[in-house]
């Protein structure tokens, strides 16, 4: 596999290098609220359901928003860290990534404006499984982190623009 | 439905209004890349799995990182539209969020450095059906963008320290 992936990673890196719009890509979503606070989610030919814990009003039929952007951070960690060792040479036989998020919840209910919404921390632990010394995995990591997607999203702000429609 | 949620919300605000500390939530995942850049993810009780098109060298057994926190951002605002249609009691009949995100991969793929990997922006259409006037919704959108939790973190930098273990 890592060495398919090697050559993928190569020839796409040479198509971006002759055709920088070839690499411009736009992702999309589409999703409805279908009971109570579910969500259903549809991305491409995937399915996606969202929920909250009943503690505070859903049914629990799927994981939370902000639990899911946890997810996203460890997925994407993990499958950069997949991509960049196979770029760099670099061995590498598992990666499990642990993640924990502090969120005050008054933030969100509008009990307390000067709390943030959102996570006020994320931590994490990214256990590697590899033959490689440790100064290498260090600069593998280096790499990762200023390479992540989602990583940046979190620690860089994203323009984001929201429109109401009538349906 | 709606009452019940209100009576939530209200119940829910009253203990954090009384002991903030009750506010305070860790959420916690943990993920494994299983096979090629497939990732398989815990949340509690729930599944998810994510992969990469085959395109840039993974099974498509799942969505990707990066349009999984698409996913996250409208189930984010379509449980906060619920949430606070109903605390403020405006009539809130359904919810459609869909979202597009640009990505340039050049940035993900390190063929230039002067790229960010992740999103450079993301454009929303939130369509309501609503027997409430056209000012009252618009008001229900102040208050969901300013205390959606997946917005915040998307708005504004989240702290995020990532930490390498030997396994």
């Amino acid at each position: 596999m890592s060495a398919t992936l090697r050559e993928v990673i190569g020839e796409t890196q040479h198509k971006f290098r002759l055709d920088a719009d070839s690499a411009r890509v736009c992702f999309r979503t589409r999703s409805e609220l279908t009971q109570g606070l579910r969500v259903d989610t549809n991305i491409r030919q995937h399915a996606l359901v969202m929920d909250e814990p009943q503690a505070i009003g859903g049914g629990d039929s799927g994981p939370a928003p902000v639990e899911v952007l946890l997810a996203a951070l460890a997925a994407c960690q993990e499958i950069t860290y997949k991509a960049y060792a196979a770029a760099m040479g670099i061995a590498l036989e598992r990666v499990v990534v642990e993640l924990e998020g502090d969120i005050d919840l008054r933030g969100f209910f509008g009990v307390d404006d000067s709390v943030r919404p959102g996570l006020s921390a994320i931590r994490g632990r990214v256990e590697l499984t590899s033959s490689a010394p440790r100064a290498a995995l260090d600069t593998l990591k280096a790499a990762v982190d200023s390479h992540c997607p989602v990583l940046d999203m979190l620690r860089n702000p994203v323009p984001v623009s929201l429109t109401l429609a009538s349906p």
